[in-house]
């Protein structure tokens, strides 16, 4: 509970409830809209903060377990898709540029070279991690790596509001199984079609998930879980989640696998909870089961399931606009609205 | 069917599908981003839509009916939540400025004195409608002129996206006449709290609703619903939804009020169902009755129920967004990714 917010007034919730009762509206006339001010005050540990700018994060890397079949695309797409990134031209660019985020983009670990470009944050912890079902997919002189390289980029970002993408071939598998770990939940519940896959594909996923699942014990803490069957991206985004708590920083959470990294953030420092806003509901399956259990109800719900930080960026708006009503929104005293006859 | 793009090329869905799932992203991943791509498309008439401006018009107007204590502020709480508008001080304002909309307020007959400011965009139709529970609210002569000031208005609204928002105590009460005159349900499925009546306020609205109703047929065409129990604003709006499609722009349809002049607009002219977006479900009670009747699936789900346009304005970066998707993202050719293996 290191959180510097950790000792809010007792009476800090009331506080900012008054205040959002103050507002010219009707009480509670702007729904979720209200709770979303509530909850960035308390991660940001003011009655009314001003959030003005937004960076998307995104951390790619391979996966070893990408060699047993689990996507329907090759692994080669990790790299391609971060040039893409790098020129602008995938979905979160284009997301990003309509919402007035910006972008940066960190190789964590994607497999071969170094991707040579002036524009990419070369963290790599190795070129993307060994296969899981047979073995541990990093050491843990590598897990403690990606952490701090992820909570050193939360904090170089001078952003008020941080989004955290991810992009790698076969990390909805490993999510599936860090998660599958740490909340004890079938595999069943966890595993989803990933980019793509067909019924058959699923099955074929979860069997190879079950064999990775089968080598260790049926729970794990999450810096035990991370390192069996987490990815690098994944590692830095949790590094970076619990940074960006420190710093009172609100924390966008995208789809199914920020929300596993987010977990494993909570689960190796509670008092991150106050800091992460759920910006999506994904389509990808286990979201649904991973939202129930962190007890989110996420900002929206578009059915998408690309991750790259795309569903925490089209949030991003709303979260300013809810900052905005705490900071700049008359009240009926100051306006001189009547209120109810 | 006079909107200008009714003659679409019979491919041109396609054309629009084929470049979606040409983008870098596997098929489907976007969801209803990308549905709301191919209507925006369709509502331009354009492939590859820009779109980068959007302006708020806030109609304001007071009703009649009021009167009847069907709402639990007073009338005056309509010119001094014009006067809030034009200070930027409510919602709708720092909404707009948190999303990069711009706002103008209109006059279409606020009750007493013209609002004297030199931003008001003064239409007035009359100083408030009369009490439709007694006799009809507005003149055919007034109906006129006011479907023919929101046109105008909307045609010398210069931006790429239009979205309409309404001020009027009393004014759910006249929605839901209109909309139970339309499409003959009943007023149990259309009333609600508006800004926050207990039951015993929501079934004396009924009462006198139901009053209101007994006074004409069954059902009626559009006009002679407006007339008999619309409200300039909501007429005004009516107007401006039709000259929006006709100018083959994207209009975000707002809540319950909003989305009964989207009805009424329907019924007068088809055609402009191409052109409505609609924005968010709000929590008025028959939003989502209507919403059901329209066949729609709003973009966002907050629970809000403020009106003003509030909920059009939080669509407008994902309105943004998805525009940009056809027009800026790389495809797997130009990017050179890989597609499925």
């Amino acid at each position: 509970m290191t959180g510097r917010n950790a000792d809010l007034p007792p009476d800090f919730g009331r506080t900012v409830l008054a205040l959002i009762e103050s507002k010219t509206k009707p009480v509670g006339a702007l729904g979720l809209v209200e709770s979303l001010a509530l909850q960035i005050a308390r991660a940001t540990g003011k009655t009314a903060p001003r959030l003005e700018t937004c960076a998307l994060t995104i951390f790619a890397a391979d996966h070893g377990i990408a060699a047993e079949g689990v996507s329907v695309y090759p692994q080669a797409v990790t790299r391609q898709m971060v040039l893409n990134f790098l020129h602008g031209g995938a979905a979160a660019n284009v997301f990003a540029d309509a919402v007035g985020a910006s972008v940066q983009v960190v190789d964590a670990g994607v497999a071969g070279e170094p991707i040579a470009h002036p524009d990419i944050l070369s963290r790599r912890i190795g070129a993307g991690t060994r296969n899981s079902r047979l073995e541990p997919a990093m050491t843990e002189a590598q897990l403690d790596e990606a952490l701090r390289a992820g909570a050193a980029l939360a904090a170089e970002c001078g952003t008020d509001v941080l989004c955290f993408g991810e992009m790698g071939i076969g990390n909805t598998s490993a999510a599936s199984l860090v998660a599958h770990k740490l909340l004890d939940l079938s595999l069943a519940r966890l595993v989803g079609r990933g980019t793509g896959l067909d019924e058959k594909g699923v099955a074929r996923k979860r069997a190879v998930l079950e064999e990775a699942a089968a080598r260790t014990a049926r729970r794990l803490c999450a810096a035990r879980a991370l390192a069996e069957y987490g990815g690098f991206e994944i590692v830095m985004m949790t590094g970076a989640m619990i940074e960006g708590a420190r710093s009172n920083r609100p924390v966008l959470v995208d789809g199914f696998i920020s929300s596993v990294a987010a977990l494993a953030a909570l689960h190796m420092e509670p008092a991150v909870e106050r800091a992460l806003l759920y910006a999506h509901r994904s389509a990808e399956a286990g979201h649904t089961t991973l939202l129930e259990v962190l007890g989110a109800r996420p900002v929206l719900d578009l059915e998408m399931r690309l991750g790259e930080g795309t569903g925490a960026l089209l949030a991003w708006p709303i979260v300013r606009a809810a900052s905005a009503m705490l900071t700049d929104m008359a009240s009926f005293e100051s306006a001189g609205v009547s209120g109810p006859a």
